[in-house]
C-alpha cells in the first residue's frame, strides 16, 4: 500500500510546479521533507523511538491563492500523484502523514481574514483557511468579535484543520462544534476544479460542498476558504469549581444543568485521577495529600523514577487514587449578562444540593483557565521518561455514558494509567477525553502496547454504541475502526470517494478510503 | 393537467381494494368524495362561493395499518391511480386536494401511540403518524410529558400533517419546529415499498428518509410513523405582555433577548393593528378608544356593515388604526425554573427599558393563552360578511425582516386590510405572520382579487431573499413560487420526485413537482 512515487513522475511535475510557484512556495530537500512526515499523533513518536523511518513527502508546496492550489492539484490529478493538505501540523491522529509520499500541501500561507460582516448582532467572518486559530481569534477580538472556538490546539490548528476534523473547542456547550460555525466553504476537488461559495459540486447538486467536505479531512477535496458565523464578545465570565463525592453525581448535574437549558459556555467534569493532577495544579497541598505523604514533594513524585514505577503499576496507582481521593471536581464558566450568570450559577447550586456538592469557588476554574493551552502544541514530557501518552475522545447519548466509560478504564487499566474529564456535554449526551499513560520499558513493546490499547479503546466504544472520534478526527488510527461505526454508510463513504477522487490521489490511505 | 380517472379503472381498483379492506374504510359515495374535495385553504372557500365546482376524489380509504397502505400505494402504483394523503384537512396550501380525483388516503385511523421511552431526562415518543396533535399532546401529558409542539390547528391536525409540511407550534422558540423534534420515520414510497425505521431508501442510501420525506407533504411517500423527541412537562410558565412604543424597537428587543441566549417559549410580537385586535379581546374599552370613539361598541363594529366599509377603505383604516394606536405588543412566556425564568424576565424588562417599554403584566399572555386554538379548526366568520381572509407566513434573518415587513404591506394594502405578528423568532431570524382582510363585493372577482394578492406577496417575499413559507406548506396555493426560491435546488427536487414516483401518482401536482 506504500507506494512511492518513481523519481522521474516527481521530477516532472516538480519542473512543471516550478514554472508558477516562486523558489520559496516549494521544498524537495530532504530536511524538509521530514519536517512533514509526521503530526502530533503518539504512534508516530513511538515508531521515530522504534527507529521506524517514516515515510517522507516528496514535495512540500506552500501555495498563497486557491488559484495556485487548484494549478498544483491539476497536475498531480493529471501526473497521478498524491496530495496530503497540510494545516498547521497539530493534528494526532496521523491525518497528514504523506502514506503514499506525493505532496504535502501546506496551506498555512492563505492565512488573511477577508471580511467581518455584521448582522444584526451576528457577524459572519470569511477567511482563507491557513490561518492559526489564534491569530484569527485575536483579530476577531480586537474588534470585539469571538468565533467561540477555543480548542487547545488553537495556538498551532489552522481553521482549515478546524474543518477538516470537525473540531470542538473548548466553549463547545455554549458555541457548538466547528460544524455548527460554518456556513459556507470553497474547496478545490481532487480533479482541480474550485468550487467557489455558493456553487454546487456538479456531482452532488443537492448536498452542500460544507454538509459533503466538512469533515473529511482532505480525502474528498481541499477547503480553501471558508465563512463562519461569529458572535459578540461576551461582558464576563462567572468561573466556579464545584466538589462532587460521586462521579455519577457528577454526571447528573451536569446533564440537569443542560436539559434545564442553561448554556455554561465550560463545562469540564474530572474523573478522580483527573481531579488529583487538576488540583495538584492550584492547590500545592491537598489535605489528604499532607495527610498519607507529608514528605514527598509533588515534582519527584512525577519525576521519572515514578514514571516508571506508577505506569508499570497502573491499575494498583489507579484504585488507590481513587480509594485515597474519591472526589471529582467540575468546572463551570458562565458568560454574558452579569446578572443572568449570577442566577445560573445560583441555580445550578441549588440543583446540586441534593448531591452534596462543595463550592470550590473560582479558582479551580481561574487555574484551568490559565493553563488551558498548555498541552497540545507540544509532545508531554513522558514520553522523555520512556513512557508513552494518548488522548482518546468518544462520545455516546447520556444514557450509554457510565457504561462507555467504565468499559473502555477497565478495558485499558490493566496496562495504563487512565485519566479522564468530561469537556464537550450537550443536552442529549457527552464526550469522554481520556488520557492514558502506560509504559514497557522497550520502544518496539511500546509500540504494540499502545496499538493494543487503542485496539480495546475503540472496540468497547463501538461495542456501546458510541462515536469512535468526537473531535480529534479519524485520519490513520482510527480508519480501521470507521466502517463499524459507519455501517453502510461506509458504502456511500467509498461511492463519495471513487466518484470525487477516481485516481484517489487526495489523501489517500485516510479515514479507511 | 386534470386528469379525471376512467371510470372503468376505478372500478377495477376498488374491487381489488375491498379484497383487503373492509366496508367501513373504503367509500365512493358522492357526498363522502365532497367532503374530502378541499381543505381549509380560503381560494377552496371562493371558488365555492364563486359556484366553481372542486375536482372530487374518486374513493376515500382509511388504512388501518402500514401494511394496508403499502398494500393500497401497490395497487394504486399499478394502475396509475393518484393517492392523495390526508390527515385532518387542516392544511391551508391546498396540499390534500384531490387535483386529479383518485384516491385519498385518510390516515386518522392510525392514532396509536406506541410506545414513549424515558432516556435520562429525555423523551422518545413511536407513534402512527394519524394521531389528532392534541390527542398525542394530551396522553404524553397524562405522564408529565410534552411534544412542545403547540400549533394554532393542534385540535385538527395530525402528526403526520405536522411532518408533511414542516409544522413550527407556538412553542418554537424554545422547543424547534417539527424537524427538529422528529427523530426518525416509516414510510410508504410510490411504488408501495415500506420503509422502515432505521432502513434506508435504497436509491438514496446516504440520506435519512426523515430528511428526504419531512416537508415533503406526501409527494415522494407517506409517512406513517414516527419517532419524535419529547420534554418534561415544564414546571411552570410565567406571563407577560410588553408594549412597546415603535415596532422596530420590538424587533430588536425579540433579538436581542434571544441573541443574549434566552429562549422564551413564548414570542408573540402584534403590529399596530393586530396589536388594536389582541387588547380589544381583552381589554373591552382601550383609553384611546374611549377618547376617539366614546358611543361605538365593539360589536358593531366588527359587524357586517362596518367590515364592507373597512375592507373596501383598508388603506385609509390601517393608516388610522396605525396613527391612532401606534404602540406594539410583545407576549412572552417563560417556561421552567420558576428562579431562572423570573431572573430571566427582569433582565428582559432591564434591556427593554432603553426603549420605553411599559409592562402590561400577565394579563395580554393570559388572555391569548386562552384563546390560542379557537383560529384554525374554523373558516373566520368575514367569510359570510362577503368578504375574505388569510394567512401569509413568511420568514427571513432578521437584517432583511423590516423591509420583508413593509414591502409586502405595502403591495398588498391598497387593496386589503393588513395585520402581522411575529410569533417565531430566533437567533439568526424570525417569520412573519401576515393576516389579510380584503373583499371586492363580487365573488368571482373575490377569487382574482385573492389570487393578486398571493402574486404580489410572493413577488415581495421572493425579491426580498425570505422564504415563502415557514410552516404551513407549499401544496397548491405557493407551487408556482417554489422554483424560484429553491433555484437550482428545483431541479434536484425534480429528480428526486422522478426517480422515487417515476408515474407521478403521489399527490400530484403539489409544490410545482
Amino acid at each position: 500500500m506504500y507506494r512511492k512515487q518513481t523519481l522521474s513522475k516527481i521530477k516532472t511535475i516538480e519542473k512543471k510546479l516550478r514554472r508558477f510557484l516562486r523558489e520559496d512556495q516549494i521544498a524537495d530537500h530532504e530536511n524538509q521533507r521530514l519536517l512533514y512526515a509526521r503530526d502530533m499523533m503518539s504512534g508516530n513518536l513511538l515508531d521515530i523511538k522504534a527507529g521506524v523511518t517514516p515515510s517522507l513527502p516528496d514535495l512540500i508546496c506552500w501555495p498563497e491563492t486557491t488559484e495556485e492550489v487548484s494549478k498544483i492539484i491539476k497536475l498531480a490529478f493529471q501526473e497521478r500523484i498524491p496530495v496530503t493538505p497540510y494545516g498547521a501540523g497539530s493534528g494526532v491522529s496521523g491525518g497528514t502523514i504523506p502514506l503514499q509520499a506525493g505532496i504535502i500541501l501546506d496551506l498555512k500561507r492563505m492565512n488573511k481574514i477577508e471580511k467581518i460582516e455584521e448582522h444584526e448582532g451576528r457577524f459572519l467572518v470569511t477567511a482563507q483557511c491557513g490561518i492559526i486559530g489564534m491569530h484569527l481569534e485575536e483579530q476577531l477580538q480586537h474588534k470585539d468579535v469571538t468565533l467561540g472556538h477555543f480548542p487547545s490546539s488553537i495556538l498551532c490548528a489552522t481553521l482549515g484543520g478546524y474543518l477538516a476534523c470537525r473540531s470542538a473547542g473548548q466553549l463547545s456547550s455554549k458555541y457548538g462544534k466547528i460544524e455548527d460555525m460554518v456556513e459556507d466553504v470553497e474547496a478545490v476537488l481532487p480533479n482541480g476544479d474550485i468550487i467557489g461559495f455558493g456553487e454546487e459540486i456538479p456531482q452532488y447538486p443537492h448536498i452542500k460542498a460544507k454538509d459533503l467536505l466538512v469533515g473529511t479531512e482532505g480525502c474528498l477535496g481541499i477547503i480553501t476558504r471558508t465563512r463562519v458565523k461569529a458572535w459578540p464578545l461576551p461582558q464576563e465570565t462567572l468561573w466556579r469549581g464545584l466538589e462532587f463525592k460521586k462521579l455519577s453525581d457528577a454526571f447528573d448535574a451536569m446533564r440537569e444543568i443542560l436539559q434545564l437549558g442553561l448554556r455554561p459556555a465550560v463545562m469540564r467534569l474530572y474523573d478522580e485521577v483527573d481531579t488529583f493532577l487538576l488540583t495538584h495544579g492550584y492547590d500545592k497541598k491537598p489535605k489528604w495529600w499532607k495527610k498519607y505523604l507529608p514528605e514527598l514533594p509533588f515534582k519527584k513524585f512525577v519525576g521519572k523514577k515514578v514514571h516508571h514505577l506508577l505506569f508499570s503499576n497502573a491499575s494498583l496507582f489507579q484504585n488507590t487514587f481513587e480509594t485515597l481521593s474519591p472526589k471529582v471536581i467540575l468546572i463551570l464558566g458562565l458568560e454574558g449578562n452579569p446578572q443572568l450568570t449570577k442566577v445560573q450559577l445560583k441555580t445550578i447550586l441549588d440543583l446540586s444540593k441534593k448531591r452534596s456538592v462543595r463550592d470550590l469557588g473560582a479558582k479551580p476554574g481561574l487555574h484551568w483557565l490559565k493553563h488551558r493551552y498548555s498541552v497540545s502544541y507540544k509532545m508531554p514530557g513522558v514520553f522523555l521518561d520512556d513512557a508513552f501518552v494518548d488522548t482518546i475522545e468518544v462520545a455516546s447519548t447520556w444514557d450509554r455514558l457510565p457504561s462507555l466509560y467504565q468499559n473502555i478504564r477497565h478495558a485499558l487499566m490493566p496496562q495504563a494509567l487512565v485519566l479522564a474529564h468530561f469537556s464537550h456535554a450537550y443536552v442529549d449526551g457527552c464526550s469522554i477525553y481520556f488520557t492514558i499513560l502506560s509504559r514497557t520499558g522497550k520502544p518496539d513493546k511500546d509500540r504494540d502496547r499502545y496499538k493494543e490499547l487503542w485496539q480495546k479503546a475503540m472496540e468497547e466504544a463501538l461495542q456501546v454504541g458510541a462515536t469512535i472520534s468526537h473531535h480529534h478526527g479519524i485520519g490513520l488510527l482510527k480508519a480501521k475502526f470507521l466502517p463499524q461505526e459507519l455501517a453502510s454508510g461506509m458504502e456511500w463513504y467509498r461511492n463519495l470517494k471513487h466518484t470525487l477522487d477516481p485516481k484517489n490521489i487526495m489523501n489517500p490511505g485516510k479515514m479507511g478510503l
